[in-house]
C-alpha cells in the first residue's frame, strides 16, 4: 500500500509538472497572439506534447484560463498570509490584500489586456461572474471573509453576510481599472486603491452604525436584486451563445 | 429678404424631412442586420436616395447614431417637461425622469441590444462617455441639473456641482440594465428604478448633512479621479484604434 502510494505520488508530481508546463506555454502564446487566435494544437506543439496529452490535462482553452485564475489566487493567498497574521485593523488588512493582489498579477498585465475582450462579455465562461468562474470566485470571496473576521471592527450581521461578496466585486473593479491603466508602474491603480480603501473603511463604519439600519437594509436588498439580475443576464447570454 | 427667408425655410423643412427619413431607415436596417453589418449605401438605397445625398446629411454611420441619441433626448425632454412643471420633491422628479426615459427608448430595445456590442467598447465614438457623445451628454446632464434646481431639497454646493453628472452616470447604468432585461414589459427595470430612486433620494439627503462633510469631500475627490481616468482610458483606446 505504501509503495503504491509512493508510486502514485511520483506520477502525480510528474503530472503537476506537465500541467504547469502547459499552463506556462499557453500564457506565453496567449500573450503573443491573443486568446481567441490561439489553438490547443499550437500550445501542445510549443510544449512538445501530443495534442491528446494536452487535452488530458486541460479539456479546453477555458480550463487553462480558469487554472490561471486559480494559480494567481494561490499566489495571492501566499503573499497576504504573513501580513494578515499581524495586521488587525480593517483598513490595513484590506489595503494589504488589495496592494498585493495588483503585485501578484503585475507580470500578466499585457496578457490581461488581451484576455479582457473575451472575458468582459456577459455569458463568457471566462467572465469573473460566470458559473465556470464560481470555484475561484468562492475562494477569492472566502479571503475577503477571512480579512473581515480577523479585524477588530464590529459589523452587523446583515452587512457582514454580504460584505465579502461586495469586496470581491470591488476588487474586480480595481482589476478592470488596472487593465486599462497605462501610468508608469501602474501608480494610478495603487493611488486608487489607497483612496478607495480609506473611503470603504469609513463607509463600512458608517453603515455599521445602528442609526443606519433602515438605509443599510434597503441598500442590501438592492445588492440582492442586482446579484440575481446579474446571474439571470449571464444565463440569458450563455443560452444566446449556444 | 423676407422672400429669401421663406424660400430657405421651405428648403430647410424639406432637408429636415429627408434627414428624418434617412434616420428612420437606418434604425430599421440597423435593427435587422446589426450596426456593424449595415453600410451607408444600403441605407441610401432603401430610402431611395443617392449615396451622395445620404452622405450630405450624415457624414458617417456614427453621425446617425449620435442623431438617434439626440432625437431620443428631445423626445424625453418633451415627455418630462409637463411633469417637472408640477412635481417639487427630488424623489418624484427623479422618478419621473427615469421612468419616462425608459418609456421613451422602449421602441428601440431590440436596436439598443444590437448597438450595445459596438457602443460598449471603450474608445468607440458611440460610447456614451466618448468625446463624440459630448454634446448629447451635456444636454442630458443639463436635464438632471434642471431636475435638481426645481426641487425643494437643499444640497451643499460641492455635491450640487457633481450631482448632475453622477445622476447621468446612474441613468446610463439603468439603460445598461434595461438592455439586458428580458422580463415582460421590462418590469424588472422599472422595479430597479423605483428602488434605486428611493435609495438615491435618501443617500443625497444623508450626504447633504453637515456631519457628512469630510466623507462627502473625499467621495467627491474620488469621483473626480475616476472621471479623469475614464477620459484618459477613452483617449488611449481611441489612439489605439487609429
Amino acid at each position: 500500500m505504501s509503495a503504491m502510494r509512493k508510486k502514485k505520488s511520483a506520477k502525480t508530481q510528474k503530472g503537476d509538472q506537465t500541467k504547469a508546463l502547459i499552463l506556462e506555454t499557453a500564457l506565453e502564446i496567449f500573450r503573443e497572439r491573443g486568446y481567441e487566435q490561439t489553438t490547443m494544437r499550437a500550445i501542445a506543439e510549443k510544449a512538445n506534447l501530443s495534442l491528446g496529452n494536452a487535452y488530458y490535462y486541460f479539456h479546453s482553452k477555458e480550463h487553462l484560463i480558469q487554472a490561471f485564475y486559480h494559480r494567481t489566487h494561490e499566489q495571492h493567498l501566499a503573499a497576504v498570509a504573513p501580513v494578515l497574521e499581524k495586521e488587525r485593523t480593517l483598513k490595513s488588512r484590506l489595503l494589504t490584500v488589495m496592494r498585493l493582489k495588483i503585485e501578484t498579477i503585475e507580470p500578466y498585465h499585457e496578457f490581461a489586456g488581451a484576455l479582457f475582450k473575451t472575458a468582459a462579455s456577459p455569458g463568457s465562461p471566462l467572465n469573473p461572474f460566470s458559473d465556470e468562474s464560481d470555484p475561484v470566485r468562492r475562494e477569492s470571496t472566502a479571503l475577503f471573509a477571512h480579512l473581515l473576521d480577523g479585524s477588530k471592527i464590529q459589523i452587523p450581521k446583515d452587512l457582514r453576510a454580504e460584505l465579502p461578496y461586495l469586496l470581491w466585486v470591488y476588487h474586480i473593479g480595481i482589476i478592470l481599472f488596472w487593465i486599462h491603466d497605462k501610468s508608469p508602474k501602474h501608480r494610478r491603480t495603487y493611488r486608487l486603491v489607497d483612496h478607495t480603501v480609506d473611503l470603504l473603511d469609513k463607509l463600512i463604519s458608517l453603515a455599521s452604525n445602528p442609526f443606519m439600519r433602515p438605509l443599510r437594509k434597503q441598500a442590501l436588498r438592492l445588492v440582492d436584486e442586482l446579484r440575481d439580475a446579474a446571474q439571470d443576464f449571464n444565463d440569458d447570454a450563455e443560452r444566446g451563445e449556444k
